[in-house]
């Protein structure tokens, strides 16, 4: 397998690259050590169903930090970045539809937003890799692949929709492993929600995700499905707020968290 | 040392004859393998300040439960309880100050309240009893003792104030496994915050806690300080809400939750 090239960067170094737009792909396989981490900014009026949105589902959404109203700047899971730029792909969503996708969104900021940033399952693939296994997307270099299941999410307010998870395959014989390493790690999604079987949890293909890329499923090797910070983006689609920007799958937050101070 | 009467009993029991008014004292050592919690009940105008204080602050503060606006039942934590008759003993506040403490509080209950049920870190102390460690507040039969400590709670909108701790005296040679043991449960507080010097974290004097009852500290044994969920009314009596409803620091809401569904 090949390492990605941003494997030893630090947060900080990629997210200027980001900034200046010389970065636009996906994240996975970049910073080992560091948390990713998803974006859902929603203006005041939704902040207070979604931020219960995210209590009730932590799970999916395991928040890493709120901003205040109206500011892009971050305070705790990287101090100074800019949220409105130092991603490398953003959403810009208006009634539940995605109006375009941009790789600055800064022209598109209110001052009414609120950014919640919630960890990423990329964050425990390293030490998946510390572990011993192989993680697909990482040696395909590839996006994850992502996929709407028929589980659903616990509501608050307005907001409410289907769970979405990530998926690996895992060797049989590692799998116990691949679930002890993540457990670990709750803020960053944790534990797999479900092992084995796609169609279980309403997944009819395997090899069409609803987002990001397909990986080859070896002889041998199981599906294991994560729970996935791509859940608000599916819970907006339903719930068709007035605006939201959001990343674009695949395309995280770098933070200056480490991944082992995110172990309780 | 004596078992509590209750120990074996279930938390609905339990409710019922605190509801009945035949329970008015502290819960710790009660419902052996359920979860116990703090309740802080605020005017829907207060909610998402204090929502977002408890996601900044985690640790003193783990969200078990959020009601929806002026429902009096719960419906995850213990469905179908009344948050406002099935605590042994509440607090009325207003502007910061505990005006009366009552063992039913429906009468005092308002339309606009919404109700966060917090974790409590009784719920771990039977896993430390298990781990073969004395807890000194069950073997004396007493409250735990609680200090307002000098560590400043990250704040959020009107909410800001002191970390209040609870403390539980270790010998030396049980220190790794008190810290171990409570680690493995973060929504009910988790590992301890501070360990050995209660001066460093801004306590005077061990002997006088500013919540609960003194226990002795035993040759050879060290106080070892976890987050409470008490913190939630020292940050009342800071910011002041103009009307607030918690329980009786000790006097605790017991959960149908178990404490092995919290493990992550």
């Amino acid at each position: 397998m090949t390492d990605n090239q941003y494997k030893n960067s630090t947060p900080r170094e990629v997210r200027k690259l980001i900034s200046e737009g010389k970065i636009t792909g996906q994240t996975s396989g970049m910073c080992n050590g560091y948390a990713q981490a998803n974006l859902c900014a929603l203006p005041k009026e939704y902040a207070y169903d979604f931020l219960l949105f995210c209590q009730r589902n932590p799970k999916p959404c395991p928040l890493l930090e709120v901003s205040d109203v109206g500011s892009k700047l971050l305070k705790t899971s990287a101090p100074g970045a800019d949220i409105s730029k130092e991603i490398p792909k953003y959403r810009i969503w208006t009634k539940g539809m995605v109006r375009t996708e941009v790789t600055d969104a800064s022209s598109f900021w209110r001052e009414d937003l609120v950014s919640f940033v919630i960890g990423c399952s990329f964050s425990f693939e390293y030490p998946l890799i510390e572990a011993g296994i192989d993680v697909r997307n990482i040696s395909q270099n590839c996006n994850v692949p992502m996929y709407v299941t028929n589980i659903e999410t616990e509501r608050a307010g307005i907001f409410g929709g289907k769970l979405v998870v990530s998926m690996r395959p895992i060797p049989y014989e590692k799998i116990v492993k691949a679930v002890t390493v993540t457990a670990r790690v709750p803020r960053v999604h944790g534990a797999p929600i479900h092992i084995g079987n796609p169609s279980a949890i309403g997944i009819q293909n395997i090899n069409k995700p609803d987002f990001g890329d397909a990986v080859e499923i070896k002889e041998g090797e199981v599906p294991v499905f994560w729970c996935c910070g791509v859940t608000p983006q599916s819970v907006v689609m339903n719930s068709k707020p007035s605006f939201c920007i959001t990343h674009s799958p695949g395309h995280m937050l770098i933070t200056d968290i480490t991944n082992a101070s995110l172990i309780d």
